[in-house]
């Protein structure tokens, strides 16, 4: 049986899965507004039927394509942290930092901009994106902390890895109109270097 | 004939000031899609022929109150700064700072956000906020450099505080769904404390 249903699964999967990154395409490049079902579906190569099957309303599209993106760019992360473990002082930390800013800059962040942006205004979709928005910080944290190698349990830890993925939000965002590169890999050094030397300074109450 | 002509200047200076306001609030409160000339003229109290007297096209009224709003913002500040002056050391710091950080969460900051991110997928609108997106950064880090008494020539000072505006605006964007002052308040305390110390460090090149 399994044997026989694979291939129509496998297919099935294949439609979710351009769906999904045709979602964030649209969202990142043509805005809130024209990304609806039949959009996506044409640039998916799909049948609305076949979408609408997949994902019943467009906001059940926009969530999904959301988590998907997020969960492949973490996997893709754990697999270069291997890498950036490789290093150690402040190259560490540069890379670190480094790695998570340019995550912002990606088409994921712009499609998240505005979709974070739009349910501003629209509280039906707030409450969808509320719960979607704590677990990408959650899990955006974990991930720094494990690839800087520090301990959370600290107080001052916690809270300058929290204002580095602030900071990494706010150049993902000043990133939006205009290419921010030049700038951002200037402030990226800078943060890294004031990051670094706080992150290994003694503790007051130690 | 200034004084005949007075009080109409002022009526009409009151009724531009009116719309600008209401399209700050519009924008904030209900989003880009539904802040136009006919909704925002409504909310002032202003009839629509009169509102597109002053503001031919919705692109001019929304552009005119951003920076209306920025201007305003800066001029409150500038009388604001003289009180943090008194303050100093790492107490100045924490006072900048946290100001600044405060003026990304509110409503001129919630309604650039709905511009901005428009604009993205809106190249007309796009060239006409990309100056003034500019401009608005520019004044920002001058106001930060006065307000913290430091020199912009070392490129260390120059680069944190870019950085400091950089997380100011990821901070202000964790505000957009959710309050977010208790976490907020945490992270402007540690970074002063962080800032504070790196920008009074000695320099290598020193």
């Amino acid at each position: 049986m399994a044997t026989l249903h694979e291939p129509k699964q496998d297919r099935s999967r294949a439609t979710r899965q351009r769906l999904l990154e045709a979602t964030i395409d649209c969202l990142a490049q043509t805005g809130w507004a024209a990304a609806t079902v039949a959009v996506v579906a044409e640039r998916a190569g799909v049948s609305r039927g076949a979408a609408q099957h997949h994902f019943p309303t467009r906001e059940d599209l926009i969530t999904a394509a959301l988590e998907y993106m997020f969960d492949s760019r973490t996997e893709q992360a754990k697999e270069e942290a291997a890498q950036v473990r490789a290093a150690d002082g402040v190259s560490r930390t540069e890379a670190v930092v480094a790695g998570l800013v340019e995550s912002y800059t990606d088409p994921l962040f712009k499609a998240a901009l505005q979709v974070w942006t739009h349910a501003a205004a629209d509280p039906a979709l707030r409450e969808r994106i509320v719960p979607l928005e704590a677990r990408f910080g959650r899990v955006s944290h974990r991930r720094a902390i494990e690839a800087l190698g520090v301990d959370d349990g600290d107080p001052v830890t916690h809270h300058l890895v929290q204002a580095t993925l602030d900071l990494a939000r706010g150049l993902g965002l000043a990133d939006v109109l205009t290419d921010d590169s030049v700038r951002r890999k200037a402030i990226v050094h800078q943060w890294a270097v004031t990051l670094h030397a706080a992150l290994n300074a003694p503790r007051e109450s130690a």
